[in-house]
């Protein structure tokens, strides 16, 4: 039987490595194995292409060069590491996937999101994950969590609140667009409040997936 | 008046940054000037996509990664490079452009030709060269040359006879299907000669030019 593909997406702050840890630890304890990843990134190849994606460009990356150089490591990281996993039957956790492209670039660039659609559907030919968890929380509060983590962001971190207000609506958007595969979470929440909801997702989700699969 | 632009294609050793040179001082005889540039490549950014493209890459690369980084360098040279200097009336003269494409990693490597004309669309929304001076030579003189020059070549140079058979052969299908675009060198002559015409070619296209456009 194969594994299971899960993202966790959600913008600056709003605590994706925390509960990424947590998605983690509750499928070991299922009796799954997990492999934990990231996008862009997840290879060697993806992650040098990060580095671009990330990294200063003081000419200026135009909107679709951003775009290709995404589904670029995105098409490398689904070849050499999450289709291989999940058909040996491990669970794939990764932080952020398309919907990231679709509320960052699509939402927060306001790229055409028929752009986006037509590079998905060039690179993802129909897959998509299984199980999505998003972490909302109201804009200031994961602006002032992520200003508390680190004096200069990243060329994304470093975008102004309008930028980060259109990321949240576009997220919120796709949930309420796909129900069956987005969960949404309520990150302003206390610390142990959010990682129980994240634990009682998974439960939920592991027991479908089994009833479904098994 | 826009400027034209003019790409040279060829497989390795077929003279192309000799013809080059050629190209941009007979185009700059005829008062023209001129931006000599390569792809991938052409900006920082492009030229950094073009490390990540010619650099080992021990994971190996994906077909479809290949061709996604290859448009993503296109996008940015054509944006902040190519489409700007024709504006402003420059020449632009590049040595490789999407035929390049075709011939190595449609024809070279099997890769459906139908997916590298969909990041053509995307990317070119039709722009095309307006002339393409293909140097063709029996692949046995081409990689003669090019074992001349140096010991170990890049990540392309290192594919065997084969590949580069198909390689010309895509080169030599495009041309046929777009015989007003393309003007077709015999590069296996003697390097005056290859040059001599050349010059002919180029002289050709700027009457042509002038007359259309003038």
């Amino acid at each position: 039987m194969r594994g299971a593909f899960i993202t966790l997406e959600g913008s600056e702050g709003v605590g994706k490595s925390t509960q990424l840890a947590t998605v983690g630890a509750a499928l070991e304890s299922a009796g799954r194995t997990v492999v934990r990843t990231r996008e862009p990134g997840g290879t060697p190849l993806a992650e040098a292409i990060r580095g671009l994606l990330l990294g200063d460009c003081p000419e200026g990356m135009e909107a679709d060069t951003e775009l290709l150089l995404m589904f670029a490591a995105r098409n490398q990281h689904l070849a050499q590491l999450i289709r291989p996993a999940l058909a040996r039957g491990e669970w794939v956790v990764c932080d952020r996937f398309t919907d990231a492209t679709y509320a960052y670039q699509g939402a927060g660039r306001g790229i055409d999101t028929d752009r986006v659609r037509r590079l998905e559907a060039f690179v993802q030919r129909g897959m998509q994950p299984d199980l999505t968890l998003l972490l909302d929380a109201p804009v200031e509060v994961g602006m002032e969590r992520a200003a508390r983590r680190k004096q200069t962001g990243d060329r994304f971190e470093r975008e102004a609140r309008g930028f980060f207000e259109r990321v949240r609506a576009g997220y919120l958007e796709r949930a309420r667009a796909q129900p069956e595969r987005f969960r949404l979470v309520d990150a302003a929440q206390p610390l142990a409040a959010v990682s129980a909801q994240v634990r009682t997702v998974v439960a939920d989700f592991v027991a479908r997936w089994e009833s479904d699969c098994g």
